[in-house]
């Protein structure tokens, strides 16, 4: 197709015929629930910190609604991650595969385990870890020596993969855990962004060893910061509410931890927060789909971009809005942040690739032709639950 | 002295005399300020993490209180002692400074650095580094080699020394600079358990290269979970600010990290609560001192035992009030914890040495007669400042 030469205009005429007039940003919280009820309940008992029945019963709510055997909150996603990995066994040496188009925290939290990102491609459905091409890069890339899978390029043992779910889509689980099983890795699941989405009726970050959660204030639901832990093994969840909490051995009042661990209890006023956000979080996800529809109406017209539908098969939260530029439209997309900034609608890119940051640059990697593409293509839009609750 | 055989009794009855009846815990926060309103303000606003106004209200309002010229909060203390060790240079292979009598989290952040934790003794007066007994030792077990400190035992390079200022009394940080200055080595002060404490008038952490506070549920001020980074040089601030927030570059809407950050900034919620505890920290160190005295008055005539004062020079914040028993008592430590517990009175011994602990009974450390003697004879005692809000 041609060059849509109107399309920021467009796409400020599309985005403002859902959500009216005004500025508008990417993604902000709802308070209209117990919140206050609980926060006050923490400063009147004094549990703000590291006591205090609040976090108890979030982790026990966040298992209800995930299906996950044992939730574990922890101070943030990235410190989700980090503690997933060291108990998936990422040592000091080892590889990790991570979708090179993905936040800084997967990234992060792998060098956090002194290990190297190895970064491979995404599909044009999720947006995440591309199982087909991922399977024939490690056919060819790796090989299979006692029982590790070994980088041939490294000689380093690729000891795990971190899929991500984009944007709240689900990534191609099912096939990945296949891939993972079949080049002898753990599976962890960057379940930061899909709260509250589900594959075949399974919810995201139930099907690795583990998968993590976050809760900054720009997700689904927020408890100031914070994060989780979901695995169904019950021994790894006890293993990872030790190392999170410093490693102490109970005891009425000595002090002695039996290993290096960790400060990412999430204190009990964020999880009083969250336990108020969670009641919400059904009719969150209701209101993110409505905004959905109405998007997907108003963009049907809007020539040379699509918004993005969540995947056959998957029930996707739809955390962020996104829309996908034509490839023949790809270099207008700084035009559209610039129109659609300057217009009061926030929007933004996705984040640069990690493999084009200063210090991943000379991580291993897959060829990345769909990442690239899709880095050049993909913009948020305004997502927030209750832009449409003034407006239905 | 010989075996006062009451000496449990005693310490209940003494203990008793200022606080009354009833269950006491060891430390426990107050609300009694603006921690609602500011909250409510948070919820309002719907700014409750990474952006809003009490983040940095409450960076410079510590800056304020503390003389320092930059504060950067952070997600708990031991986020900001990693922060702190890594711009003081602190790399892998390095070892580093610390008393054998500290909390677990500071020979922890040594670790996250990839680096390892070298004990040290404490003196009797703060109970905090020996800088007499350390200058005799580093004279003995190190050399210098191309402007390092180096370990003679190991060979590697001694790069920086933690002291910390124990139940908030400060330790002689003075002699330790000219020592930190002599052998070559930064000094970075953990001063998790000191907000409010001065030597000469300034206050701790603002005499090493950056200081360290915590603002964790047992901490004089809390903020739930909170830390932060004191430092006079605005540069090291301007780098532990953005090694703090995942490194990113400022810009209107690309996501461009220039190095591997964290993810440890203060939640706003978190940082609104601080601002409202830091206007009544005048107060509360008051009543801690006023509760201190009172201490003093009861256990005047109980023998076998005497309650901690400042040293002299320093104004402590009287974070925890402390018995140290003669050596005589010594073996009754067990017994006054079990009596006092029993009685409903929360007290405890302090930590285990550091070199007791199984992943860090390897490490290396100087001789520690001092601390293995207080390890024996510390106990706290309730030290909240409303402990005689209702009983002056």
């Amino acid at each position: 197709m041609d060059r849509n030469s109107n399309l920021p205009q467009d796409i400020v005429r599309a985005i403002r015929s859902v959500v009216g007039d005004g500025p508008l940003a990417l993604h902000e919280p709802r308070f209209n629930g117990n919140e206050w009820v609980y926060l006050k309940e923490c400063l009147d008992s004094t549990y703000v910190s590291s006591v205090g029945k609040f976090v108890d019963r979030f982790e026990s709510d966040l298992a209800a609604f995930t299906g996950a055997k044992r939730a574990v909150a922890v101070v943030n996603g990235t410190a989700a991650l980090h503690v997933a990995l060291r108990l998936a066994g990422v040592e000091a040496g080892d590889e990790v595969l991570l979708p090179a188009l993905t936040f800084i925290a997967t990234a992060n939290a792998v060098v956090y385990c002194k290990a190297t990102p190895h970064f491979v491609d995404s599909e044009d459905r999720s947006f995440g870890m591309d199982a087909v091409a991922l399977r024939d890069y490690l056919s060819s890339a790796t090989e299979l020596r006692d029982n590790h899978c070994i980088s041939r390029g490294t000689g380093r043992i690729i000891r795990a993969m971190v899929p991500m779910h984009t944007f709240g889509h689900p990534v191609d689980i099912e096939a990945l855990l296949a891939v993972a099983h079949d080049f002898h890795m753990q599976l962890i699941e960057d379940a930061a962004e899909s709260l509250g989405s589900t594959v075949g009726g399974k919810h995201t970050g139930t099907f690795g060893l583990m998968g993590t959660l976050s809760f900054n204030g720009n997700k689904t639901i927020t408890t100031g910061g914070g994060g989780a832990i979901l695995t169904n093994d019950l021994e790894l969840g006890k293993r990872a509410k030790h190392l999170t909490t410093t490693s102490k051995l109970p005891h009425r009042w000595n002090f002695v931890h039996d290993e290096v661990g960790y400060n990412y209890r999430l204190p009990n006023l964020n999880a009083a927060l969250g336990c108020a956000q969670l009641e919400q979080l059904p009719s969150f996800l209701a209101d993110k789909r409505r905004l959905f529809e109405r998007y997907q109406a108003a963009f049907a017209s809007v020539q040379g971009v699509r918004l993005v539908v969540e995947p056959a098969g998957c029930h996707s939260n739809y955390w962020l809005q996104t829309l996908l530029l034509d490839e023949s439209q790809a270099n207008q997309r700084d035009a559209v942040l610039t129109v659609t900034n300057d217009a009061g609608l926030m929007t933004r890119p996705v984040w640069a690739l990690m493999n084009r940051l200063s210090m991943y640059s000379n991580a291993p990697k897959a060829p990345l032709p769909m990442a690239e593409s899709l880095e050049r293509r993909l913009i948020n839009i305004p997502s927030s639950s209750g832009l449409l609750s003034v407006a239905p």
